[in-house]
């Protein structure tokens, strides 16, 4: 059984297909693609058990065949060669030949029945009932861009290790929190006329991340799987089945002291007392009075310590109230390339509301930071 | 005690001097930079007690002074200021205080006669004779390149952790080796009337590759220590003070078998081969016959093997010859864009020289490759 590959086209499909090989495993087939040749299209699957991706090529082979072999192996072989025809040879003593104009390769394969099933999508599930929505793949990007790094990664709560997924008629609402910090977007234009929830793993926003762009998305969903159909690759991921936090419980409604400051300047200000606050707490202090925001921190093992001064516009009464530095910073980070950002407080002890200061038609962002104790 | 100067220009003085800090030391008065300031001049220091950096800045000072003060945490706040003016203020109390128009920050300092002592060079050894050189910083940088990765990393023979630099009127020979591969590279315009051996280690050579451009490099030697005084930095290191092991003994002057082959084509072979050879020993084989080069590796392990063939011109007996993949690669990604390149062999135990096909009027390189035992 043979069949023959343009070096540099199997490298591009390879390319798309290895982010779902897991780099480490229990499972040593896991390291393995799973290529299943059927009336002379090629499609190459790799999968962690979690998120399983797929792609295809059409290549000239006379037969249907299927195996199993090595990811990276097969992948650095491919990469490192110069553009030229592969012609694949699949011998019954386990062996697969690889041969170019001026080299030739053996590997080791399997056969494609020890390799997990990977679910068929949408296919064999047909009793089940599916959604269907299309979602343009830029707009996709922004939304993991914006919410993905507050997802937890502590194992206690699995449903906070993934990002909800709310839709309705009023939009898709997109969360995701760890205890310390909430993003809250709500994308008002992708309206579904049904309502569900669903939790996507980490693995699969960060593999999708890597590979959107600007086309569209056609998305299935199933009870227990979520699937991402791209121009020309597929990736299907296991749901978290669990129920989510009930978020909107911590959102304060009546944070009546608006701060609006420069989004540039108190990012700066913040990169630099992270330099001075403690190895352990991280800690922040905002002291805010009329048309002064003063940033400071200490570290009393270094005997080093920093203060800042932001212009600001701010109504309400005078307040201190600290934070996690790095957890600023990464609402900062994240918060987009807005010019002003607004900061709601109430006291001390209450979460903080972190927004644009410019509202968007296409979407309602908003961020939301836990406060940490101040001693003196 | 104060002084101001840009943060900027801080900045670019500090960069350059912070490669001498060591990222890891026992002595943590190491970790910092010593400021001394004469005369309106303010000078950095850095060292691990092997080099040392210093570099100088004009100021606004009205005293002198020094003191010792953390480096990581000076550089990244000084670098994450946007331009300003920063002013510094050393108190009595160990505190240093930083303010510019909108932060201010307190850092500790030291008394600078904490920090270890820094050769002065030339300078307080008016006594030692001083040989003195001035090599263009392009072909320091370009002779480094060439020899350094040849190195041994291993403590047992500290003369072959460093380079062996050999002065004489018949030129500069540059040399390193770490036993299985060698590097022998003679600069033939660089003649100095005296003949003379310096071994400069390791690190002293990857901190200059870093900041060598293309200006010419003043150099001092004593019998204990080598100083390099480029544009606005000068970097000082300690010589290792042993004997180089003879290297001329194992270049052998007659290998007559002459193999010829394309750089980019062998390079490429080598670097796919490196994927089949086997974890352990890294091993290839190399056949040669007429017109023809071929290149294998198996790994047993993983039951995984290649072949590549190669056009070449070969003068001599048919031979079967085995390498290290890795320090063949290494071979080929140092002896430069030549387009042809020559390997010199004799029979399957003995070294083999690989030298550029074309000679060059500047330089002389030749570099040597011990074979390894075929078991078959």
């Amino acid at each position: 059984m043979q069949f023959k590959v343009n070096s540099k086209e199997l490298e591009k499909l390879l390319t798309k297909i290895i982010p779902a090989v897991p780099s480490r495993t229990p499972m040593p087939i896991l390291e393995n693609f799973l290529f299943e040749i059927k009336d002379g299209l090629l499609t190459i699957y790799a999968t962690d058990l979690e998120i399983s991706l797929k792609s295809s090529l059409n290549i000239v082979a006379e037969e249907n065949m299927s195996f199993v072999v090595h990811a990276k192996l097969l992948y650095d072989v491919v990469r490192s060669l110069k553009e030229t025809t592969i012609n694949f040879e699949i011998e019954s003593n386990g062996k697969l030949f690889l041969s170019t104009d001026s080299g030739k390769y053996t590997l080791s394969y399997l056969e494609s029945d020890e390799y997990p099933e990977i679910p068929n999508f949408p296919g064999d599930k047909a009793d089940e009932e599916l959604k269907e929505i299309s979602i343009n793949g830029s707009e996709l990007k922004f939304t993991f861009d914006k919410t993905s790094f507050a997802m937890s990664k502590e194992e206690m709560r699995p449903a906070m290790m993934g990002t909800l997924a709310n839709f309705s008629n009023g939009g898709l609402r997109v969360v995701a929190t760890d205890g310390h910090r909430l993003v809250n977007l709500l994308l008002t234009n992708i309206k579904t006329d049904f309502e569900e929830q669903y939790i996507i793993p980490e693995r699969a926003i960060s593999v999708l991340s890597k590979i959107l762009d600007e086309k569209d998305v056609k998305i299935y969903l199933s009870k227990s799987h979520i699937s991402f159909s791209l121009n020309d690759i597929e990736l299907i991921t296991r749901l978290i089945g669990q129920k989510y936090p009930d978020y909107s419980a911590v959102i304060p409604l009546e944070n009546e002291f608006l701060l609006t400051v420069k989004l540039k300047e108190i990012h700066d200000a913040i990169k630099r007392m992270m330099l001075f606050s403690a190895t352990n707490t991280r800690r922040v202090k905002f002291s805010i009075d009329e048309n002064n925001l003063e940033i400071s921190a200490e570290d009393l093992d270094i005997g080093a310590s920093g203060t800042e001064n932001i212009e600001c516009t701010y109504q309400g009464d005078k307040i201190e109230i600290g934070f996690n530095s790095s957890y600023v910073n990464d609402i900062l980070s994240h918060i987009g390339s807005e010019e002003e950002i607004v900061f709601k407080l109430h006291s001390p002890t209450k979460a903080v509301i972190v927004v644009p200061a410019k509202t968007s038609e296409k979407h309602d962002l908003m961020m939301l930071l836990m406060p940490v104790r101040l001693n003196n």
